[in-house]
């Protein structure tokens, strides 16, 4: 073969593998959308079929063979090409340093971690998972001793998630951050204004069909149309894109009538993430979504700083006025930004959250290196939570339990959240400072304008700069907790009267 | 490789292909369904590209040394296996007769057909499809020379759907069909009650959800209930098992209010069927559904035996006149199976229906063999409407360009349904025949004993006979249309007293 076919089989298997990737998708979103409930059996053995075929390809010796022989000719190909070779050719090597035998013990060890932890919390018990938290954390060890990227162990399971990223990197940002949080919360919790916050509107119940109207308006303000959208709603949120055009969101009511809205939101964020990635690399790894991180950023973006902001309101503080007869402005934009406390990470506020973030990445990290053992990570779960949240769990459904994602295989992936809102914050104040007016524009409804900052400095870029690169092109700055600290500063001190 | 490893292959190669074909029926009926608008880009590129997966497992030359080694040692494997090697041989043996150039210059026919159709029938204009099916035509009268079965050059097209059936076995059956048809309706329109028959309740608008309460009961009654199945509303009714446990039906609403209710059962009879195929089959060949004909035996069963059936509004009636106030039971049985004229396929009646498909046929082994030219289709269509149907088509919608299917590729296809009628009667006669007393459990809503049967005697054989085989076990005859006519003569003299 000479460098021109080899070309044509990268990206062909390229392409192959995203159309399969695509499918999967398909099939995830309808198993929780649309499918009878017992189709699940065969979902699974369609699901895991797919994915052996995907991990088939990717460890083909010809397309190792292509790439390497790619590599040495790197001289002779585009820039583009040659970006794809590089990230290729990591992933290729990531996979081929796995051995299948090991694929199958990890599928058959999630598949019983899953059910024993769904036993397990339905129990309240964590001693009903803890010795399927002891085989997934030993195969994942197992695996980072297979990746050995440079540094610290846990590295080697962060990169899968947030390429480029490393512990060296995040710990330090994150301690930084952890103190900070923790100052701040300390002086709300002292304030006058803290100690008489009260409930009013979101014990309401508010009219399902006008919420979803509202949220319908302000997806399609963000450019998520119907022709090229599908909104649904599920038991837990997610979004999918199925294709360029064919973006899914989901969202769920719960009590709270906020939890549907800003969930709502936060779903959009990553839709249009999707929407935005470069249509004609669309079919090449550099068309692809580049990080967690990144992809929570854009979530978080449009939850907490378009969302949860003064100049949203102005605009969309009438159309709430009129359909739910609520008057209190002051009021309500205390109640959606309310600081309390709380156990429970998907209930936190935006101040708590990322501390329940750094709480499981310190965990993840001691289990990995050896530092904490399984037997002891409930009490260390325990004493963390009352150092940094101010609570004892009261039982292991509000502690140690209450994330599925150690059952489901994902160790490395919880930093991606806390990395998403600190990316979120450095964006938004990049974007504020490029553009001045854009507040006064958002205040209006126009969200389009919002929307298009974001495709032209971080959606259109798709994977051909590691996320940070990204952010530091858009904001001048790596990852750093600055922009949200200082974010954090200026609107909880006017909200607490601090 | 020994017999032992070969049979691994041929088992694992069938359930990855049936794997495969269930997700791209999901991916059919999300995109008739659910897809947003834009994202039929993407789903024709994931649609292509899984079809393209499955055509190069049967074409593999591991399968095929596999299979032809175990079709020579076929002592040594069971009954179910050795059908099992032939069954796949035979289609392994078609594709490789397809040259892989043939296969894509067909693709991009069909595309530029389909949309040539599409605006040829926008514009009721028949040229502008003319040389589009000139192409197709061409093309598979190429495809029947590659596959060359014996006997007419047509059989070649008609096995691919209704496997082992050949126009020397259906020809004389429709011809004797045909002629006894014409009769019967010569018959009905000479009478008195023909002349002075009305329409007064299907021009009456029945509540939606009442009408859907109601084909949800009956959907249940028949064993589709919503753990194993979903009902949705789409443009064009049709039916798709995602997996054994996974059916999909879905109906439409048009302006006749019947057209919901017949069209729902008649998709439920396919989706029963794909239901109640053998479980332990369903990852290899011989638990798939065995022909396009015995498939349409099932909806026009339920739709025209059953649901049309005086015993079935016994039980029904009384629902109707409570939800939509009718009064007149004599009236609303005339008019569900109202005897009318009608140049359009898809909107004849049961008698008038087979006429359609019979007229389709002879142009389709006229084109195929060369004795009509698609230069003269247009005046043979029209001239065999009017000797059939009675009329002459108005225009090209009317006539020649009314169906799809040619544009599609699909030549040999159009038999299937009036086979399916054929076969539907032959069953019906002989489950009456040994249940007396079935036609009393329809009458009082135990639709639960009608699917038992069907599952016992048509059901459960998968693809372990042909089509015609298992009518022939259930009823004792092969393809005829003795119990169509009898099953005619005696509900319609009632109807209109001859």
């Amino acid at each position: 073969m000479g460098i021109k076919e080899e070309l044509v089989l990268i990206k062909d298997i390229q392409k192959e593998t995203i159309l399969i990737s695509q499918t999967i998708a398909l099939l995830g979103w309808d198993q929780q959308t649309y499918m009878p409930r017992k189709g699940v059996t065969s979902r699974a053995e369609q699901t895991a079929y797919l994915n052996s075929l995907i991990h088939e390809k990717m460890i083909s010796p010809e397309l190792y063979s292509a790439l390497t022989r790619l590599e040495k000719n790197k001289s002779r190909i585009s820039n583009d090409e040659k970006l794809m070779v590089e990230k290729m050719l990591k992933r290729v090597k990531r996979a081929r340093k796995i051995p299948a035998e090991f694929v199958k013990e990890m599928s058959i060890a999630i598949t019983q971690a899953f059910t024993a932890w769904e036993k397990a919390h339905k129990n309240n018990d964590f001693s009903m998972f803890k010795p399927y938290l002891k085989k997934i954390i030993e195969l994942k060890r197992k695996e980072a001793n297979y990746i050995k990227l440079p540094g610290h162990i846990y590295n080697s399971l962060l990169d899968d998630f947030e390429e480029g990223m490393t512990v060296e990197k995040i710990k330090p940002v994150f301690d930084e951050l952890k103190n900070k949080l923790i100052v701040i919360i300390k002086s709300i919790e002292a304030s006058e204004e803290y100690k008489k916050q009260k409930n009013i509107y979101s014990k309401r119940e508010f009219k399902k069909g006008k919420l979803m109207e509202i949220i319908k308006d302000i997806l399609s303000r963000m450019g998520l149309t119907d022709d090229i959208m599908r909104f649904d709603l599920v038991e837990h949120p997610f979004t999918q894109a199925i294709g360029h055009n064919d973006i899914r969101i989901t969202s769920a009511f719960r009590k709270n009538p906020f939890f549907f809205f800003f969930a709502s939101i936060h779903e959009a964020g990553h839709g249009l993430y999707e929407k935005n990635l470069p249509e004609k690399d669309q079919y090449n790894i550099l068309g692809q979504s580049v990080s967690l991180g990144l992809h929570e950023s854009q979530s978080h973006f449009w939850e907490d700083r378009i969302a949860k902001g003064e100049s949203f309101w102005e605009y969309y503080f009438p159309r709430f006025r009129k359909h739910f007869k609520i008057k209190d402005k002051k009021q309500f934009y205390k109640e959606i930004n309310q600081v309390r406390g709380g156990k429970i990470r998907i209930e936190a506020d935006e101040i708590h959250y990322c501390l329940h973030v750094i709480l499981r990445l310190e965990c993840e990290i001691g289990l990995i290196d050896g530092s904490i053992s399984v037997d002891d990570i409930e009490k260390v779960w325990n004493e963390k939570t009352k150092e940094y949240i101010g609570e004892i769990p009261k039982n292991d459904n509000e502690g140690v339990l209450q994330d599925v994602h150690w059952s489901d295989g994902l160790v490395g992936y919880f930093p991606t959240y806390a990395i998403g809102v600190l990316y979120s914050s450095q964006i938004y104040e990049a974007m504020i400072k490029n553009n001045p007016r854009i507040e006064s524009e958002i205040s209006k409804g126009n969200l389009g304008k919002v929307a298009e900052w974001l495709k032209e400095n971080i959606h259109k870029h798709g994977s051909k700069y590691t996320a940070e690169e990204i952010v530091k092109k858009a904001t001048g700055k790596g990852l750093s907790c600055d922009a949200f600290i200082s974010y954090l500063n200026k609107k909880y001190s006017k909200i607490y009267n601090l």
